[in-house]
């Protein structure tokens, strides 16, 4: 069974290089990618911090959050 | 031929955890990794800022830089 990456963002231009390079590099083999735009899915920011993410772009891999770069804090999507 | 990916660290936890992160998720059958120690490889601190690290720890991938998390700036590795 493939593991579960999750990849945080809100549409800004740091998120979407960020996600050009989680696309391109993780091994499909072995992850399934979930790509979730919490500008527009307001209601999983509760979710992504209970997952330690403070900022997006951020990767969450068997729960830690990896943070990428810098695009918006968290709290600016609530 | 497999495309190369650069991991700049310095040793401190927050590297090694976005070093697991990295040599975990990353395509192997595409990307050759290689991971570059700072602050033991000092005469390489310029070319990953020439790349753009400002901060470790970084990935470096066709000359964009990827800082991941927060573990020391790259002043502070010279």
């Amino acid at each position: 069974m493939k593991e579960k990456a999750i990849f945080y963002h809100a549409g800004c231009p740091v998120c979407v290089d960020a996600e050009q390079l989680i696309v391109d590099v993780i091994d499909r083999e072995r992850f399934d990618v979930e790509i979730v735009h919490l500008g527009e899915q307001k209601a999983r920011v509760g979710e992504a911090e209970s997952a330690g993410v403070n900022s997006v772009p951020a990767l969450v891999v068997a729960g830690h959050p990896y943070h990428i770069n810098f695009g918006a804090s968290i709290e600016a999507l609530k």
